[in-house]
């Protein structure tokens, strides 16, 4: 429980860009643009000390794309495995339901980029897929099967709020009907009141 | 110009989550929570094959973050320099206004986590940051003395809108009072007429 008695805690109330990088932009622009369905907004030329960069869009959050010709992780004796390839392992980009999460696949699997197997993780369903520059990540929607009763013993609920706060992740609305606006969503920019932080288990 | 005269293109709205490698997930939500001001929903104790875990929320991103016992990039020749750290490079957390980033700032200067130095970066400002495990990332908000004249000659606009998308990426309101709410925001989770997209520059 916050018993501060000072300023509300300002807080985060999103996240504003990933910083990407990449060999080749062209080629990064064609597989999120075409495959994954993102816009650009913004190209910056290069310049002194810096090349390319672009801003792509997911929803409200930017990727902000970076291109280090002849960037290389590998030559560097990174991996493209799950945790060994950064602090900053995996994306997984939201839709609103199964039947964008299909046609995606489809998609992926058209360009070889996903064995378009759909896994559940929790509240999630996942789509993993292997990007040109051999960078894995998700395409997720909420898994409507979810059963909160399967939660073991050692895990811990944190906030009560846990699986409404997923579902607005997932942009899943109460209903069986899932949208894409954000009108029901809170944003919690700052904690003027109570929390249900609990500290860590 | 998207002349598809198939299906709508599906496509994501937003970025349900990032996944984050830690050696000492204690450490990272002290920080995370106490200092940047994140909350969290869940954590997952270790099972076979698998160490703790936690879920974070930015507004409404999850970090998903993973405890691996001992994890140290720069064991395998990583550093902490910018390009240097894998292809995810840093993140930035959005704030509504100036005045929770100097709020912030002063949490970070004290556990001697950021120069405190505010920087413009177009549309943005950003406040650096260096968290426990060494990664870098920023806190954003809207930089309101942006002049989208200063933009090069070399930089390409490929969607109209792009500083409105900006503003509401950093939850900036036209108006001159920033809010949090994000009623105003629009999510495009689906393309279902014409874009703006105009192919790569």
């Amino acid at each position: 429980m916050n018993t501060d008695a000072g300023p509300a805690l300002r807080r985060p109330c999103g996240i504003s860009h990933v910083g990407i990088v990449t060999p080749d932009l062209d080629r990064f622009r064609a597989f999120y643009e075409t495959t994954i369905g993102l816009d650009a907004t913004m190209v910056f030329g290069s310049g002194p000390g810096h090349a390319r960069q672009a801003v792509l869009m997911a929803g409200d959050i930017m990727l902000h794309v970076f291109e280090v010709p002849g960037y290389d992780p590998s030559a560097q004796g990174l991996s493209d495995a799950m945790f060994e390839r950064g602090r900053l392992d995996h994306l997984g980009f939201t839709v609103t339901d199964l039947m964008a999460l299909t046609a995606i696949r489809d998609r992926l699997i058209a360009v070889d980029a996903s064995s378009g197997e759909i896994r559940p993780l929790g509240p999630m369903l996942s789509l993993r897929f292997q990007d040109p520059d051999g960078l894995e990540s998700e395409i997720n929607c909420y898994n409507t099967a979810f059963n909160p009763s399967t939660m073991r013993n050692e895990d811990g609920i944190v906030t009560p709020e846990w699986l409404e706060r997923a579902r607005q992740v997932l942009h899943a609305s109460p209903s069986t009907s899932p949208s894409c606006t954000t009108s029901e969503t809170s944003s919690n920019c700052q904690d003027t009141s109570t929390t249900t932080r609990r500290g860590h288990e």
